[in-house]
């Protein structure tokens, strides 16, 4: 492997000096680019880009070309996993995904496999070893993963919620049989997040989509406990550097210090937190992810350019700070308000690395 | 008007001791319970029963032949002051609210009037007053309203929204003109409010659904200010007892020192929320109302009463505590299963009042 050029991200994950704040965009590749919207059309629908380890690297470098982000992601779906367990994952134009089958009885828990992703999901580390070697050390690959209750929500639901009825019933009235499915999902988890390690990933992320719909005792048990199993099974040097871990529950302020106790080395945060009085409650013990509104990105660029400067203030001098939306960039954004976003965190961040 | 002969709630709200912890539930008017059903499929529609002065006092009753709960909540929408504001408010089967015109422009902001609740919303008011007379003086009467930001949020989206993105836009490219929109509509609670007390309510609560959608500056500028205003601008007393008022931001329970601050007697506090820790953050300042997650409800009754004995448990001794769900009840939960909530609440908060 070429040494890497622009490890800016993978330092402040670890709260090592940078020059600059480094930057990179929750969903950056994306809708809101016509580049990908080309492949989409061209390709079918979002499965076939996913499947396709050429395509899957095309469009993770797409936003690269445009934009001097600090770091690539994996272009994929969080729902491979229960697609691999034989759920058959499908997209319903404009609905969400949706499943075939459900994980919804004893039965059909039970008889879920815990995945190996070598052999059933081989198109991910295709994808993961091609876009290393076509990045050529210029950025580090996140690999990523959905949370074991995120991917269980989908799985009971059979697609997208609004308020969790069955997989709440479940947790309220069959709290085991939610335990039996969410070890599974935790051990696939491990062996999906340590295979992209082996194939080239150099930093992880767990996007806990949904663990913020949870109650607080219901959160620690039935989400952060998994994502703490599953940061215990990581590999966490490869290279001879170390694999940083994000953890990322959208709405999961209230947890900040639980999830530090976690042992992972950031935690992605949502916009509706202060970033200050989220790095005042953590402390030296993990760098943030963050977070500013996907919305602002719909403002003029001095709206863009002010809010990014609020958002540096906030945090304040000093390392472990790591720039994002506080959630996925929307297909309705213009591509040069994503080129101002990225551009204002580099320029007015400076300051703060002296 | 008769004495009141239970004032737990009210009680509670002050932080005077009571004899067990007072309850009620958001939505405890509706769908889940079938005489309900049976007056909204003889009414046609939902407005139909908000707009009749007899329909609205007729359900908002029927909790209480049900259930020994410790307060009523008028039975109405939170969109009545759009509507009464020109906007045209109705309901698509499944779909929710629209409106028929949207606040969205400069013109069509400039031109909406405060509104003037005894000319412009008499039903509300006749509602109220017959409820009272019903209710005989047996619990207190909850009046309430959406938040400006919650209502404006209907107004420039035209309905229920994902993530904001026509008011966001707004509200970084034209602070100004939201905040021409907030304020009309600060004005109109405070008129709506005070004429509800006037008319008998016993106490309000502000229904914030969306403030927990901001990012952390944008909510004490966009939605708390305004809560603020408006609590500043009530009526406090009337017949000789406090008027409590209570602030409820789902998804807020960042804020909720600042809240707190606000003036405010009560906070309603949503599931994902630690209700001890809530307690310690707040201190002597307010009474703190919530918060079971309604989804319990659809567990077997020994597993809501545990829940309620953990949150009770949590809180701890002392006053200061109405025991409410974090959000509405469903349309999915067994009366039987609410029934067994409410008892569980009074039998088991005894001790806690000692």
């Amino acid at each position: 492997m070429s040494e890497l050029k622009n490890d800016r991200f993978l330092r402040a994950l670890l709260r090592q000096p940078v020059d600059v704040t480094p930057v990179w965009m929750m969903r950056q590749a994306g809708r809101y680019l016509p580049e990908y919207r080309a492949v989409r059309s061209k390709a079918g629908d979002f499965m076939s880009v996913c499947t396709n380890p050429q395509l899957a690297c095309e469009v993770t470098l797409q936003p690269l070309e445009r934009f001097p982000l600090d770091a690539a992601i994996l272009f994929s779906d969080i729902l491979t996993i229960p697609d691999a367990m034989g759920l058959g994952l499908y997209f319903e134009e404009g609905e969400g995904p949706r499943f075939h089958k459900l994980a919804d009885t004893v039965r059909a828990i039970e008889a879920l496999p815990v995945i190996d992703t070598a052999q059933d999901l081989p198109y991910v580390l295709d994808a993961v070893r091609l876009i290393r070697r076509e990045l050529n050390g210029s950025v580090p690959l996140i690999g990523f993963s959905g949370s074991p209750w995120t991917l269980a929500t989908y799985m009971i639901e059979g697609g997208s919620s609004k308020d969790f009825a069955k997989i709440k019933t479940m947790l309220y009235t069959n709290p085991e049989l939610l335990h039996v499915l969410l070890e599974k999902l935790a051990a696939s988890v491990v062996n999906y997040l340590n295979a992209q390690i082996d194939a080239g990933a150099q930093a992880v992320q767990i996007f806990d989509t949904w663990g913020g719909a949870l109650g607080d005792r219901a959160y620690r048990e039935f989400s952060l406990q998994y994502m703490e199993t599953i940061v215990r099974g990581l590999t966490r040097e490869a290279e001879g550097r170390q694999v940083p871990v994000i953890l990322f529950t959208k709405n999961g302020g209230g947890w900040l210090e639980a999830i530090a106790d976690s042992g992972c080395d950031g935690i992605g945060v949502d916009w509706t937190q202060d970033i200050g009085a989220a790095r005042r409650r953590v402390g030296q013990q993990v760098a943030l992810q963050g977070n500013m509104d996907p919305a602002v990105l719909r403002a003029p660029t001095h709206v863009i350019e002010k809010e990014v400067a609020i958002i540096l203030e906030n945090f304040g001098a000093g390392e472990g700070h790591v720039f994002n939306l506080g959630h996925g960039i929307t297909p309705d954004i213009d591509p040069n308000h994503a080129a101002a976003f990225i551009d204002a965190v580099h320029t007015l961040s400076v300051k703060y690395h002296q």
